[in-house]
């Protein structure tokens, strides 16, 4: 459209990162093809992950002095987003591939960082993510001039095909919940073919043994809960914002289907006077009911996004009050992704009918993924902190979840 | 409770009740054993289905005169939120076994009436149904002092392993939509298995084909549609608060489920000050509103089954005021049962947490059953219906869904 | 309707209870016709109070062996309702009377009890209310063989014009918050002119000043948070289901006023093909959704009477256990009320149009009553201890307001 | 917030913008003072509105080369939004001003345009409305060379103690609904003191009279319904994206009253463990959700007040596709607005209790002058047309609401 303010402005960078989100967007519309029989089968998506792999989108996030896209978050999350409409399985794995890959710049030296960056585009590296802070069964124990990692880890999405692993593990000298980053056949490593649930079921989130894994001490990276720095707190916000941009995509996913399907197949009720399902007066109310949450959401997201690309580019000058209003516009976000991507995940049948619920359309992935997805974290307590800064304008501590 | 009046009176018919709602229920257990695999795999549940027939339940709802239990719808509706509770796939056949057994009764004459309620309860039939109205592709062709029947019939629950299939069939020389019944095992009559679909996965409810199968004049039972006498209009009210009770009895499943979980396996989030989960104040928030929604439930059913009966009671005298008023108060249990079960099968999933999403629970069911069948005819229409009574005065005009 | 079971049942008393419900009926009639009116002074509504005294309904629940009309809590409720459907002021002060007149009893000797039946009933006192536990001004200190009372009260409803005063103090020599009974015409007592509130405007829930008041040894009933016996804390219970009640019927009276002026005044949006704005498809799914939680509220309401005639029948006989089940009925009732009032009275707008917002039509009232007195008490704490009920099965802690 | 791209950028003209807000908000703190009182009296708000004279600000609109101000609508709207967090009568009143202004520019010639831009400054006058295009009892008769205007307006807000009438009256030698402007003191013409509506009570929207008025050919704009130009359309624009703003700041009013309230005068409810209601779980749990809702429909206005300046900005070179997707964005913001102010112009109660009903603080004024406005036109109607957009990709009509 052509009077948007936004998108006529800065159109060069505009392109660049059209350029990636069609590459991203021409994968999405190949793993929908497949998405419906994957989904039952679980799994990993192998031969998707090499498709990714391939496209050349690994190296997204990292800047381009290290070999990398050097392309901003804002991007990053569109592609999450446009991924999720068609697999949120892939846009969970390939996205917390970049909150990897970012993991040695915010807890790490300036050294790590260009190490880990230029290492990532050279081999090509998948990240994935074994960090699950609330599962302290791992230990890592002082051995030598490096560590042994024992116990096991729950969680871990995108652990299987992967090739390098970020981790938290209690040091048993410190009690400290701390961040490792080692290959993922370091031996001793076994990742277990567990994750069998009932949404996400291609992200391989389920568990990883450690038995006897030697550690180097260049790469343990400390503490988990560094607060003396705002921007390593930045990764719980990352995190977040790129959940709210899943959710959303999942929500926007099922409006598409609903609409195809609404249009192309359902039929007026019995005793609908209007002459197709799509002139239907209460199936037009449904879907302008579900187009206004979702602008809404998509607005937040869109807002989130800037604030936080703006805040990851100040760095470690990043302030506390800055990271905590960044936080903030994340958690309003993906408060609100949840919510209406469970309605719209749910209500789409409404507009489509009995017919709608046989299998082979897999209309019901959609809200088995966002079911299962949006329980990462509490949105209770995630709608308490806003309420702090709403009504006590207090900011949200810096934790693993805000 | 010692306190509850209704509880207290008619003490001797209600233990006969009770009799039969313990077995309902010991069968409920036993089928709540391997209800997930069973989901799973779909297909017909043959093991169970014997099971019921062996209970002696088949004869519930045949009066005591013609060798049956002679029970009451109330007690036929309990039932099947009873075992909705542990197997919705199983509380959808048994009960629209019960909406069969009935049909001659309804359409036809005080001899046929005798006839098949005497069959029924001497051959152990297992009815099932084959009357979907809106698909008209099944043609009945008079032919010598019989019929023929030809075509096709879809969403035909429970006909696989049935004995008799209660049909509506075109009548090619009338036009009319007209029910017929028929053994399952004549010659021409093909059971599908293409019932695969997101939830009541063991209701076979796929389509059936017909060839050149040929009818008998006694077995046909007149127009769908008759009008002239209020009381046939009442197949479509039992039809619908059956499914309020199977809606309610999946919901209070659900809650049953979370509730143990809860309980014993769901831990406080981690900036939750409560001990437990159990003592969280957002979670009892979510348990004390799903409560209050169920039992609203729960009262609008038991006051729309004792109408019910007491309209059954009636018999031909039923007059069209009496029925319209009936249908008012089952439609709205119907839609408030709708509304509730699908927000409180997605809403378990908040007061459980991330682990609770393990396929092996299985508490996805829950809403894929009911998203399902809630979907067996309009809700908004159903509303409309209940808005122009409330608005205009104006009862619904009796239909195959109202 | 002829086929209702619950109406054909015990006819004889039923006709009684018609009587009165018709002379409130009656009554409701005469006071709709100014009650725009007096919503806008504010003030007491003296003229209608003295309607009550003549009607004979101060006696409603007084038993017959005291010379009252003997009419059970359930009928006292159905007159809440009705009188609430019109004008939601002389419902309160109306029925605070008979949450008055019972105190004597729940608190009291059998002496007591009958003498202040007796007085009531020869006197046609019109008791009101000045428990509110929550303000703990109020003092009682010993004073040779009786007591002085001093202090303040808020929140004293119905205490203008009214014959007797129930009120709480707290003794100072015990600390205990204590009942005492005295005349409203007692010297020392000084009720304010002070309620102005935005609803609720004719129920003089002012504050009363107590300037050393003497106060008799028999007019003192002990602690207001006896727990000895299950029966005394059945006082929150009364005034829980009352409010439940009022609360429906402020729901249903702004149900009704919109019905008449939806079908009699309102238009069609310009837009709508609909003849008349009765036939609009989006205003009858209003009216539908309506209908569905009104009659969700009404089955419950009337569900929690029936058990608290039961518990109240028990008297002293009342177990802990029983009266903790009626709790539960009537909380699920009150916050079912809450819930769909706020929602209709806000609601109802939407199927009117602009011009009923003109203020002779006082549509506004339904919500500035209710959400005035929907406050009476927390409806999230209410919800949590149903939550309680529901997740921990653990009865709620009697208390002022459980 | 140092960090927010959108504030850091363009910032001379944040300047001058934030110096006109910085009036405007001068000017609600001050009406603030007065608010409860005169939403009491209702009637002409005289010393605002010469406050509003005296401010400069009538001229905001009007572009710099007339003598004006020359902002942008997207500060004419934070203008709206401000004063209708203090007060939604004058918020009305100003900002339909800007509506009345710029009519000649919509609707006539370049000559009228600069003509009434010129004279607007040069009289400070103070416009209103009278378009009301769903009354069509004024009429235009032509006599002369010009016209007679007769018959009757009604819905006039704004009318007392303006200097300049825009009207709609229809032409009876055409049938056409026709624009006319008029000085208010012109003889013929009589407003009438006839507003007196629950809400919105100081915004004179009452009728107007008009008896054989002489009307000037110059003064008459042509058909309310000129399609020929996308541009002229975009008058139902500007009210309804004006209105979105009103409702939002209405709401946001209320919540920064509820805040103060919850802070400073609210207790913790008897069985809450918080030691004060600003850290009650519930209490944090409705803010925090109330913020969610308030954000959403913050992001979807400011983006719709960007595409409408820019749409605005292209003036006649406005194709019907831009206008479209204009109308859209403003559509959507709108029915968010609407829910999320009822929504939280109701709740607010919840987070306050029963003392804060008191009528000195006039927290009811924020839901009944919301339930009021949001009158205004139908939002069922507005969700249709969004559902018939995001369902069938079909832009609404252009039409007086949309």
């Amino acid at each position: 459209m052509g009077i948007s303010l936004s998108d006529s402005k800065n159109s060069s960078q505009q392109e660049s990162r059209q350029d990636y989100l069609a590459i991203a967007k021409a994968l999405a519309q190949e793993f929908a093809a497949t998405a419906i029989e994957r989904d039952r089968l679980g799994g990993t998506p192998k031969a998707e992950r090499d498709r990714i792999r391939a496209s050349g989108l690994l190296g997204l996030i990292v800047p381009k002095e290290y070999g990398g896209i050097g392309e901003t978050w804002i991007t990053a999350f569109q592609i999450s987003r446009e991924l999720a409409k068609a697999d949120s399985s892939l846009a969970h794995v390939y996205s917390y591939h970049h909150l990897g890959v970012v993991i040695p710049y915010l807890f790490g030296t300036e050294e790590r960082k260009a190490q880990y960056y230029t290492d990532t585009v050279r081999n090509n590296w998948f990240w994935c993510n074994a960090l699950n802070p609330l599962d302290r069964r791992a230990t890592l124990t002082p051995d030598g001039t490096g560590f042994l990692l024992n116990g096991i880890k729950s969680f871990c999405s995108g652990s299987k095909d992967s090739d390098i692993l970020p981790i938290t593990a209690v040091r048993e000298d410190t009690s400290e919940l701390t961040i490792l980053v080692i290959p993922t056949q370091r031996e001793g490593v076994q990742i277990h073919d567990d994750w069998d649930n009932i949404g996400q079921r291609q992200t391989d989130s389920g568990s990883i043994s450690f038995n006897q894994v030697r550690v180097d001490g260049s790469e343990v990276f400390g503490a988990r809960t560094q607060v003396d720095i705002p921007f390593r707190s930045l990764r719980a916000c990352l995190t977040q914002l790129n959940l709210a941009h899943i959710y959303l995509g999942i929500a926007e996913g099922a409006f598409a289907a609903a609409k195809d399907y609404t249009r192309n197949q359902a039929r007026p009720w019995l005793t609908s006077n209007a002459p197709s399902a799509a002139e239907d007066p209460y199936i037009l109310k449904h879907y302008g009911e579900i187009w206004v949450d979702l602008q809404a959401v998509g607005s937040l997201t869109d807002k989130a996004a800037l604030i936080l690309q703006a805040a990851w580019q100040k760095g470690t000058e990043l302030t506390a009050e800055e990271r905590g209003q960044c936080a903030i516009a994340i958690a309003t976000a993906k408060v609100a992704a949840s919510k209406t991507g469970l309605e719209v995940t749910n209500r789409i049948f409404e507009v489509m009918g009995a017919r709608a619920t046989t299998s082979k359309y897999g209309f019901d992935r959609y809200w088995r993924n966002l079911r299962t997805f949006t329980l990462h974290d509490s949105v209770d307590y995630k709608i308490q902190d806003l309420g702090n800064w709403a009504l006590n304008d207090r900011l949200p501590n810096p934790s693993f979840y805000a």
